[in-house]
């Protein structure tokens, strides 16, 4: 299975892609799609684009993208708003489904604990994946939240051996934890 | 020339298209895309599928949206944000061309004065479009903000013929008013 990651953004749009064969990850791809300084609409167009891109060339089976915070700063979140809009609309124009994850999830996920530096979750994305060097900060949080899907399908995987009742009661899992 | 303004929203997407020939115009059509109680990049899907789907029923020669304000609850600004993100990727994925107005300008261009109450904008729309009934405020807002952007363009022409040098020097117009 191959899962795609995102880590939205206007200025900078991280993507990560991991292969997943029971329960070895391995890395396929990341980078970043920058956008120019133009207008707003204009800068929508490259994400689009740029993401459908990714998605046309690697072609993967389902994708994630991070939950982001609120800023302090009203108009930054509108316009971050606008930009994961954009992202998620790539996604979702390809036909993927699209899990979505807190950052608290993701670092959890990755370093084992939500309050990670940004510089833990490099070093254990380089690990997990055997990478030869540091991934850059936005590639590394795209692979991470990709990293956190592939872990949180496992627990599912796993909870349906254990309590196949469970899922079939309506429940179903988000950020690997059961909601009804 | 055929016009369409967005009135774009999480819940209810408003769009109107207009017919704009020399100082004359009339309505196309308006109405509303509202998205299911579903999980948000399936709601994005549906204001993406809507909005592309209006542009290729009524092939619009340009694109108008409302710049929307930022709301005192960061959580909806982040949600509306993302909802604009969608509407938009639809035009620019369409090629179209994509201006932003505000509601300040709207109201004016529309009403005459930027602190008009919606059914006054819902009142003027019915008369410079000659419609038979009042539109739905969703869709009044559409329409809206496809005649300010009419509007606007006019004061352009007019501007052109005043100053054929304004433009040349690289001033263009934004909402009405030239920028340098």
């Amino acid at each position: 299975m191959k899962i795609l990651g995102i880590d939205p953004g206007l200025r900078i749009t991280g993507f990560g892609i991991i292969h997943k064969q029971g329960n070895k990850l391995s890395y396929v791809a990341s980078g970043t799609i920058k956008t120019p300084d133009a207008d707003l609409p204009q800068r929508l167009k490259t994400i689009l684009q740029g993401v459908s891109e990714v998605v046309a060339t690697y072609r993967p089976d389902c994708a994630v993208i991070e939950k982001v915070f609120v800023n302090v700063n009203p108009q930054s979140t509108l316009l971050l708003g606008q930009a994961r809009g954009a992202a998620i609309c790539a996604l979702v124009g390809a036909d993927l489904a699209v899990a979505e994850y807190t950052a608290l999830q993701i670092k959890q996920a990755v370093v084992g604990q939500g309050k990670a530096q940004k510089q833990q979750v490099q070093d254990m994305v380089q690990r997990l994946l055997l990478l030869p060097g540091t991934p850059s900060p936005d590639a590394a949080d795209a692979l991470a939240v990709a990293i956190c899907h592939a872990h949180s399908g496992e627990v599912l995987s796993a909870l349906k051996l254990l309590a196949p009742g469970l899922t079939k009661k309506g429940l179903r899992l988000r950020g690997g934890r059961l909601i009804g």
